[in-house]
């Protein structure tokens, strides 16, 4: 079947860092049928002290979780030791905006087939980010992009979600694109209105962050939506798709 | 019945200088209801040899306009004379995005009963702007915020339109909010997009440049949509108003 | 015989906003020799409650000051008004940030023969910068340029002071080039540092705030040296100055 | 005796790019007793399909070339397989711009005893980059940060080298400082003025791109010194430096 096809929206949503078995379950239950879970295993943080994913006992959880449900983990690899430890329980592989220009590990993503979430650079230009694309880009896999805001002046959101570039690379590029309103604005309250402007602008989906206890989660506590917001964030989307000859995935 | 009404979405639309009556009768006649009409009388220009306005010969070919024809003029002040000088013939009065800062001025439209559209500065802050509203902001008066795009390092788009301002302010002011595809991005092949993103994302309208024909204007050609193409951006955005509770008015 | 001669480095002191006749005595009482004084009678405050400056009651007192004392001042026109009521007591017409697209405000003063400082806008390009340039200057006049710091991502200072700028307008124009280090950076702490980085890369000089008392000033507190801290700023840059072939007047 | 003391100014000079034993030999003889070479053997470059470094080639070369000449030498890692193959021949390590977030290389780094020259991200701010100077700090090493110039919507340099930053970490770290105005400008003609404004606010040295022949340079052509204009520029440091308390090493 595939995934990010042309007329499906696709809402991939989870908690930012892994924390636990429990954590997953209680989304999974939340969403039902949920297909597409995100959840950092391995995490790149500023502070050295700050919590830094649960690694390879998180490995380990994963794929005992992964035994019981049915869904694709989206999750991030850090460097090519992670892509390797990675490598059976991820079913698409996310590049964060931090190692955009990470070139050596983008070299080594061309030579698997799995799919590639590629963020956006903090401040990388359009074209920067579709060259990055292209160390990865091979006939077996394919490259999504995904926009998840880029760094302005501005203070009063975490970044600056850029919703022009999504326009211009689905005009101008073959690139499946996302968006990730939950970085891209770091504020719980604008997730569900650049969600719907990702939806009315041509995106093919958004990445977004939920936890079932927000306040005690380990990594982006304040960017998280609860578990009934998604479901409401889903709902909504479910409702305008149609609209736009799409088809909610998530 | 007054303007920016809570369910409506007014597009404003026409050319970015006033050029002459035929301009504007074309303009009239391919939108046959339109009810707002954009044109700058004065202009402000990087260079100083550009093209600065019609001006004293825009306002009385404006008012001969006006008498065989009903609309709302949009049109720029640029300077306290300007202000004296078009207070007979414009409807709603628009700040630009380089007045943002001019607090003079601002100051002197408060002392006047006309709706004012206040352009965001090109690297304002929030705040900022929503500061310069206040100076102009008055009981006799309203002020409408525009968003048309802010400065980034992103050279693919004229300016990089930023939509998380207008959920902000949706959500955190009582300011009605229009945003202006044409300047935030400089490409025609973007607006559609861009349009359809605003109404998603809740604001109030937006203003779009158009002319008769483009490639022969004096200002900003490469931005303006032909007639034919601004017809189809408004009814793409009528058939999708419903579906966010809105009317379209234009 | 003139400001601002190619082997000079020009330092322009004074307090942000002219509070009084006390205020300037003290100031010019702790140069003993000062040539260049720079008050603002006029304020351009992003909050409307804020400081306006003394306005008329400034210009009668400063007047007054005149009488006694021997400087040159520099002050900012905020309009066309200003302009006119500023006209027998100021030397050197500075235009503030906000104002460098004020493009009205900047043809008038090509009408006039005072030397104008013209600041750069908070994110303009050097090509506008220029251009906005050349919209005042006329045989009679003189324009310099004042580079006053760009907004960046950064938070730890005020505003990024562009350097880079300086040097390219002195390799690739003919104007004179002054450094706003004060508002630059918003740091007292970062301000000799820059100023000798400005001395060293070429500027023709600096625009620098201090204040008798700079924890009561009205406006701008936080970035304001003490009388001692200027004293000895002139001091280190007139030790330097020789090295880098230029003499300081201040 | 060890590298980057209090009182020296250190300028690393050499190619971006590695790309064979008689370029480094001009190079050496060029400046007779130079210390610090810098020379990229592994690149990281924006297209796939830009050449890349003479990589193991390179290591092969520059072994041999370190039989008959004495200096120090500055490379570039790109990954933990690069910093392993470089170890043997690499005096002082430098992390690039693109890889300041790469928090697992620099956690690698911490590992090991050799000085780390960290450049500053495209649009990293100072707590970001001091943070990540902490992944790789430890009681073995020392790291030195390097500002390279940050992303800003001007394009007359192509990137805006920030001053400021080595004036604010001068005064609020212990690191030691060095400014890189080859990439910070990508100006020829401006890296003299930044040099000396480098020193004059600071900073403990810079880090330069030169060639014997730019025009026929792998990488980064246009912002390569000549030779000669490299031997200027240093002489031109060293006279200027005793009035900054500084000796010249190079």
């Amino acid at each position: 079947m595939g995934h990010f096809l042309d007329n499906t929206f696709t809402i991939i949503s989870g908690p930012c860092s892994f924390e636990g078995q429990d954590q997953i379950r209680e989304h999974l239950d939340c969403l039902e049928t949920s297909k597409y879970l995100r959840a950092g295993i391995f995490k790149l943080r500023t502070n050295k002290d700050s919590f830094q994913g649960l690694r390879a006992r998180g490995i380990e959880q994963m794929s005992a979780l992964k035994v019981d449900h049915n869904f694709c983990l989206v999750s991030e690899v850090v460097s090519m030791q992670s892509l390797e430890a990675l490598k059976d329980v991820v079913d698409i592989i996310q590049v964060g905006t931090r190692n955009m220009y990470n070139y050596e590990l983008l070299k080594e993503l061309s030579k698997q087939s799995k799919p590639v979430i590629l963020k956006r650079g903090l401040s990388a230009t359009i074209d920067e980010w579709v060259q990055a694309a292209q160390y990865i880009n091979s006939d077996e896999n394919q490259v999504i992009l995904c926009e998840r805001g880029i760094r302005s002046f501005e203070s009063k959101y975490r970044n600056t979600l850029d919703l022009n570039a999504v326009s211009y690379l689905k005009q101008k590029t073959n690139y499946k694109v996302l968006v990730d309103p939950s970085h891209g604005t770091g504020n719980t309250f604008m997730i569900e209105d650049l969600s719907k402007a990702s939806m009315a602008i041509g995106a093919d989906g958004i990445l977004v962050e939920a936890h079932f206890n927000p306040a005690q989660a380990l990594s982006d506590a304040h960017q998280a939506l609860t578990l009934p917001q998604l479901r409401g964030l889903i709902q909504n989307l479910n409702s305008l798709a149609p609209h736009f000859n799409k088809k909610v995935v998530f």
